[in-house]
């Protein structure tokens, strides 16, 4: 293809501009890509001026939109102008060096273009058929991810399984939850519903997605066991065995286990290797949330968290939140993707083709809830040629070593202590003087705009988590937080 | 903000390339969009001239990626060119104006432009508090799209209802399903699990995504009543209430009918006064999906087919297939909100928020499945804004215009007749000559590359499907494409 740039020259718009209630020409695009493009970059190298939490009231961003939709087009320029005026106060930054909350949701140049490129495409991807780059790439991209991560051999689409693309660790859940289901019954539960009798267990850190993904499957959430959990906020296999064998005495079924490496209270790491021999024994599905830790395991020492994996059936983490991809990417495997397509498939006559009755192709919507998906293989694919796997790690790294800096300075600070294991990113941390002085630094700093930071409660304490992993957090960002906490803990 | 815009030079693209591994910076940043916007660009200047439906065989884009991801990060400008080289010939061109397949998914340029800032502004809208403009602007925005649909007003917002985005109709059609589920039995079913005994209801030509999700929610496929139709096939009411009452009968609880304003087959619409006054007087939640014909009722004359939607609980239509936005955008309403939240919420401490804990906002994780989600309501801010309300009515009237001619040529020829109504944007019709002869027209079509066109099967007959609504599909588009179809049926 040729590139005609177009002139560039504001008074030339208004001659161009399409009638209005007519489509954007491609012309027009070029000219407001161009200026929302530089617009984009602009936001990158200024947000480190913005508060990080929008500090606006309920109501207040609604209150400036005009009661009804316009009659007739507007400019795009009026479009942009409302974005700077009216949404912007409105945005919790989650692209600042200063944010700290709940978990990073990081992105990057290459992943914006990749979601650009998928929108421009504008392809379905719910059959191979009807967009076969769109599948394949996606299979090819989450092999690549399997081999950085060093998976076990059949979460590869050559094997036995393969990895697909979910909107979110949620959704992969569901979709877990749904195939052990249908293993346990002998894919009956598809058939003549649930009937109260079968059991899954977390530790008492498991994501809260889990007891939602249990719900919506029909499970009930008294039949999910919450096992306890050792000092380090691990699963205590033991507490596990017991659960089960006792829900076996009582005639219940149970089916289902989801564990952690890296719970999104504390970065706690339940134990794969006894985790895993309990439910092989058992012929229990395990399913392995690494949400928001797994993409450390792209540095080898870090793989440790992954051991015992192979015992899973299966896995998943979200290059949406620490790989530099934007929602929606989360990557999830099974080591035996009949069992999900047997879940999931459905195939209506005109959706019948040649190429999905062949056999030789993926049909991606027989591994997901919705029919309709879009091309999100080209971010991670740009992402990963960008950085390539020897940058990412490298970035990893840095994100670990301001977590490990950060810890230190929390050691040594005669007024704080460490409230759990911080062998990541995130930092768990109090200070000693009880909830009421750490919930005040979290609502002063937050109301301050510098930056933005959240808690959990660990044995019942009120404890703050210091989340390291936005793109462009450095060493200073770091450090100002610390100043800043020290500061408001002093009232 | 100011804008830099950085030399176009192409020398100076290698002197200011970061590092290998390194971000990508403002400035790269802005040279790599303006290219791939170019490129974007172009790609709509050139659509035409690429097969409609990809022509490759399985495994064929696969082969030509390397088997091992890159150890260090790549220019953008290889990625672009293995788009062009790799990508595109895989590529199936929904945004093709001779696409004619399953069912528009078309796109526009304020879509592309809002899922870019979307990506570039990477916030989470999990919470109110995680981005406040995120959720008032989606909220504000589906309450602009029910006044422009003169939708029930117990849908807005600012009644008991409101709308969300969600990310396909097939994820409404679940959480629908489930807040069935859960308003029939007290909401026990989430504490406690499902029973088997729950019933649900839809057309025998309902879309299978209402299968998935009650599936999905635990009923059981058996469970799933699938009502006769009538010889336009819409759904026969008396036989609802027939099955209902058998139901009832036999100890079972019905809960949940879908009835369809627009079927995917051809565009059938079920009676909705009828059905609603039968769920109204058996206590039944009535799901209204209208993913792809209801954008039609942007036009007052097209509204005829929501009398009865006052009946209905929720309601959902996709702007992702006929209404220039790319997906995701499926528009999903309820009446009582209250009822979806109780069904979906959760609440961790580690997402304890003042907002929340006041009561006056809006938490949209506890309105679908998945915790996160992104800005998805400023694609469809931005299409409302281009064309105002009168350009998105011209539209749906052009299309509806394309499609009636279309229908009247197939009339008016002797080989070929009309298989269904064709109330709006889709003509099923078929040549007389037999199933084989009309499988044979879509074969040979597809693969000629000239166009993309699909089937389905009304009463056991293989029926061709014209869907019209393709964002830049005009009349010479359609005419040729009935040439060949007449020039295919002579074999």
């Amino acid at each position: 293809m040729t590139t005609t740039l177009p002139p560039r020259d504001p008074d030339s718009r208004v001659a161009q501009h399409s009638q209005p209630g007519e489509h954007m020409t491609p012309d027009e695009f070029q000219r407001y890509g161009h200026l929302l493009v530089d617009w984009i970059a602009d936001y990158y190298r200024n947000v480190e001026q913005y508060p990080v939490l929008s500090q606006v009231q309920p109501g207040e961003i609604r209150a400036q939109l005009p009661p009804d939709p316009p009659q007739t087009g507007e400019p795009f320029e009026a479009m942009l102008a409302d974005v700077e005026r009216v949404i912007l106060p409105g945005i919790t930054h989650w692209q600042s060096p200063n944010f700290f909350a709940f978990f990073p949701a990081n992105t990057s140049g290459p992943s914006i273009l990749g979601e650009l490129l998928s929108a421009g495409l504008g392809v379905q991807g719910m059959l191979w058929a009807t967009s076969p780059a769109c599948t394949e790439l996606e299979t090819h991209v989450l092999d690549w991810v399997a081999q950085m991560l060093e998976l076990p051999g059949h979460f590869l689409s050559t094997s036995t399984g393969g990895g697909v693309i979910q909107e979110s660790a949620s959704s992969a859940a569901l979709c877990a939850v749904l195939a052990a289901r249908e293993r346990a019954t002998g894919f009956a539960s598809n058939e003549v519903g649930c009937d109260g009798t079968l059991t899954a267990y977390i530790s008492t850190q498991a994501h809260s997605s889990i007891e939602k993904a249990v719900k919506i499957a029909g499970l009930g959430r008294e039949r999910l066991r919450l096992v306890e959990v050792d000092e380090q906020y691990a699963m205590r296999p033991g507490a596990l065995a017991a659960r089960i064998a006792a829900d076996r005495a009582a005639g219940l079924t149970p089916c289902f286990v989801a564990a952690t490496i890296g719970t999104t209270s504390s970065t706690a790491m339940d134990p794969l290797p006894e985790i895993g021999a309990i439910c092989r024994e058992q012929g229990l599905w395990l399913h392995v949330d690494g949400a928001m830790a797994g993409t450390a395991a792209l540095c080898p020492e870090f793989r440790w968290m992954q051991r015992g994996l192979e015992l899973a059936d299966s896995y998943c983490f979200n290059p949406h939140k620490w790989m530099f991809t934007n929602f929606d990417c989360d990557c999830f495997f099974v080591a035996d993707r009949a069992a999900l397509i047997q879940t999931l498939s459905i195939l209506p006559e005109y959706l019948r083709n040649q190429a999905t009755e062949s056999g030789a192709v993926i049909d991606y919507r027989d591994w997901q809830v919705s029919l309709g998906r879009r091309f999100r293989a080209l971010k991670l694919w740009f992402v990963i040629r960008h950085y390539g796997v020897e940058g990412l790690q490298m970035q990893i790294r840095r994100h670990v070593a301001l977590a490990q800096t950060f810890a230190g300075w929390v050691e040594a600070d005669p007024d704080f202590e460490l409230a759990a294991p911080a062998p990541l990113s995130l930092v768990c941390f109090r200070h000693k003087g009880g909830d009421a002085v750490n919930q005040r630094i979290v609502e002063q700093l937050n109301r301050s705009g510098a930056l933005y930071l959240t808690h959990t409660k660990l044995d019942g304490q009120y404890t703050l988590r210091m989340s390291i992993g936005q793109t462009h957090t450095e060493q200073r960002h770091v450090a100002q937080a610390w100043a800043l906490i020290r500061a408001a803990s002093r009232g």
